[in-house]
């Protein structure tokens, strides 16, 4: 590729949006999104587009029209609402895929001076895959960017703001897991357990526990649904609950916290 | 105490204002700001005087002058810095004094047809007492109102966009607990784990394993340092430059992940 030395360099800012709510944008966000001139916008198929338009919306409130270009590109993710596949044995191919993407993007669509921006859903430190594939593209070394991370309200915030409750009790411990790891057992050496990625309703098999839930699907949304209540009580009607609204609206986002009661409460 | 029947019924939003940069702030924080006639602001002494400075530069720049008012009160939390003695068997009691003072707050200082704030520090729901308070006070029930949540960026998320890094690795749990649980052990079934209220150290129990740490002080403040590395190389590093901070600054704020590697990496 010949020598590469050019005065400017890309930048790419990494913001987090919020999990649903266009007002959980932050001030520094709308700032990132206010300094960008290409918007990477990856659609993840049709039963995402509310998710896409979602996007599509903040930038027409904050970005001022004609200062920036959107690229739409297919993200090469497959539905997780399937049943979490993406995280099959493929997954570094699956990466791999994506990495090259991002590298077509970048180099072919974002000028040496310029700066781009991905918007990722909720907090992007938070089961996303946007800075492990930035980083792979940087290692692979073929485009240089520079790139800064604007942290966001991830769903697990907004899932116990909305029940307002807290993620840990007083000077103990909380996990963040997955659906499937849920489905293998409850984690060790907590009682606090939020679980994302769950499209198997995981809870279910922990309902004869003294277990309370905070449930939450399409935070943030006008399609919001919160459950909350003992597991034995709920379970049932939360997996009614959530069955009705995937068949409704194509595709369901929910969340949850598991909090076991203990012996001194 | 009589019939406590009126129209009016006071409202209270608990707001998380980020953990350090005042840009960290949610447009939904600001509306909550802009509708706020009494803020409490509750001092913990001196030494977080900063602190306090931040949340009145913040009502300054966002809540127009002269539609509220400023209610301060000494809380009657201990100094964590101090061994995170908040968190001592007494915590009981502790908490019973702090409803004390927020019921005579809300009581005393908010119109029943008012609105009042509390603005917590990053997100209300990791290790902040606020809402607990509050549930307590409602559940005597000497004073009504409403109350509602604003979520906001924790000093978690701010910690890993800093450092640009995911929470969690693919399909992988993190958990979040404090530096005196991980004293007593490194917590089981995980290979993440954010450290919060560490007045010890409690990682240089680990420098001999395979560990990295991504660590962070007055993060998104002027002063924030950031350090990163595998744990054995940065240990000795970052307990020095913690206590050079702490002595300039009388307090110090830090929070930390550490990223076991795994035989797969
Ligand atoms: C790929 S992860 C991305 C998480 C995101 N980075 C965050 O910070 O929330 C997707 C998972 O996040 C959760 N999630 C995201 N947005 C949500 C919402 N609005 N309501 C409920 N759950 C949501 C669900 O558990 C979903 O399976
Ligand atoms: C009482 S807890 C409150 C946490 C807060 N609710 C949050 O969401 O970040 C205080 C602890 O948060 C962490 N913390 C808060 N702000 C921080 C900052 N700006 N930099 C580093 N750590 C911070 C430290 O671990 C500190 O001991």
């Amino acid at each position: 590729m010949g020598v590469r030395q050019t005065r400017g360099v890309r930048t790419i800012h990494v913001i987090g949006i919020g999990a649903g709510d266009p007002d959980q944008l932050t001030l520094q966000a709308v700032k990132a999104l206010r300094d960008t001139d290409v918007f990477f916008i990856l659609d993840k198929g049709e039963v995402k587009s509310d998710l896409t338009r979602l996007r599509r919306d903040m930038l027409e409130a904050h970005a001022p029209e004609g200062t920036y270009r959107i690229v739409e590109a297919r993200d090469p993710e497959r539905d997780r609402s399937a049943g979490g596949a993406a995280y099959s044995p493929a997954v570094g191919d699956w990466r791999s895929a994506r990495a090259d993407i991002y590298e077509q993007l970048i180099a072919g669509e974002l000028g040496e001076d310029e700066t781009g921006a991905f918007l990722v859903w909720g907090d992007p430190s938070l089961y996303d895959s946007t800075l492990g594939i930035l980083q792979e593209v940087l290692e692979r070394g073929k485009v240089a960017f520079e790139y800064d991370v604007v942290p966001g309200i991830s769903s697990v915030s907004a899932l116990v703001a909305r029940h307002r409750t807290g993620l840990n009790r007083v000077a103990r411990p909380v996990q963040i897991t997955t659906g499937r790891r849920l489905a293998e057992g409850f984690p060790e050496g907590v009682d606090d357990v939020v679980v994302m990625l769950d499209a198997h309703q995981a809870f279910r098999r922990y309902a004869d526990q003294d277990i309370d839930i905070y449930w939450g699907a399409y935070i943030g949304t006008p399609d919001e649904i919160l459950v909350s209540g003992p597991l034995a009580e709920t379970a049932e009607r939360i997996e009614r609950l959530r069955a009705e609204a995937r068949e409704r609206k194509g595709w369901i986002m929910d969340t949850y916290l598991l909090r076991r009661r203990t012996a001194e409460e």
